[in-house]
């Protein structure tokens, strides 16, 4: 199963809610919400609506309890054990990222690499042969699991994965993988971030 | 400027119409597009007619037509040349994606580092002082730059980019930039990919 767009709108809408709050404001309206996610007020409108939320014409949204919605549907008031598959540069990348997961309820508790030099257990993030990982993701209820392997290997891990119980995947190697359709999977693909940007670009290009 | 969610969702139709061309398919209807992509054949349907792109209510799409016309609005018919500043573990391993960039029309010609210990000429890509990011950007016409720096210097580097000409930015650092109107940014946010990822679980968690 892919992520429908409508899950990662709510939650660029989330951000942003996050930093009207910090600017000070209480309320705000969907033409505001909109035009800081890049989306248009309707859009805002629709797919609040569809979970049951609804702002006021006059008045807009009241953005703390608007916050409290989202951070419900999206599991953040429990924390979220993780793992990460594959302990490269982009492993090694991720792995600092806890620091700023643990504020998002999401905590990365163990990683794994096929390489012995890179298994440790005496500082930052403990590093396992992939051996491991049926027992710490049963003994910990993990569910999720970040790969980042060459593109090579990533199917087989997937798979590994697949079998020891992970039921969500978000996939930084450069190859689409195939799941059984009660797996989640995010494919995060860097070109694209990079042709969003050049459209903008080359469409200015074009009309100067 | 920030990135409109229609233009990700036209890069995500590009990537599933490439799937379905190698899958041997030379025609596609909106629903199977929809389908692939996570999203309504409507939505689909919307997305191409704001290009002026129509399919056949009875035949559908043709696929290498439609590739066709998204490549030439991205742009994807000349080589773009980008630079990476940082190179941490995040930017070392965006430096290995550049194989997988130049087959999308999107090559990085150099890194920039502070740490002299990083800087090399020799082998694999090229690594400079930020000293050198004006000369290189305005000698190789380039206007498109990757951010992994920390996240204490990430604003810094930013506004030294924008200074020298940069347009675009795809911005790694987990902090939110602020920039010109002219300027397009791209944050990359891990946290929301793995939370749109725990949504799905924390769903299936609910109803079970």
């Amino acid at each position: 199963m892919i992520i429908k767009s409508n899950i990662k709108r709510l939650l660029q809408y989330r951000i942003c809610l996050g930093k009207f709050k910090e600017l000070g404001f209480t309320r705000v309206y969907s033409y505001n919400l909109g035009n800081a996610a890049g989306v248009s007020p309707e859009q805002v409108r629709k797919d609040f609506s569809t979970y049951g939320i609804t702002g006021n014409k006059k008045a807009g949204y009241e953005i703390s309890s608007l916050l409290e919605i989202l951070n419900r549907l999206f599991g953040m008031d429990k924390t979220h054990n993780i793992i990460i598959v594959g302990m490269g540069n982009m492993g090694r990348a991720l792995a600092n990222y806890n620091e700023r997961f643990i504020t998002q309820h999401v905590y990365i508790y163990a990683a794994f690499d096929m390489d012995p030099s890179k298994h440790n257990k005496t500082s930052g993030m403990p590093v396992f042969p992939l051996s491991k990982i049926p027992d710490i993701v049963s003994k910990n209820d993990i569910t999720t699991a970040i790969i980042s392997v060459p593109a090579i290997a990533a199917q087989e891990v997937c798979n590994l994965l697949i079998d020891v119980g992970i039921k969500g995947i978000l996939n930084f190697a450069p190859i689409v993988l195939k799941v059984p359709d009660h797996v989640v999977i995010n494919h995060l693909n860097l070109s694209t971030e990079i042709d969003a940007i050049i459209y903008y670009l080359n469409e200015k290009l074009d009309t100067r």
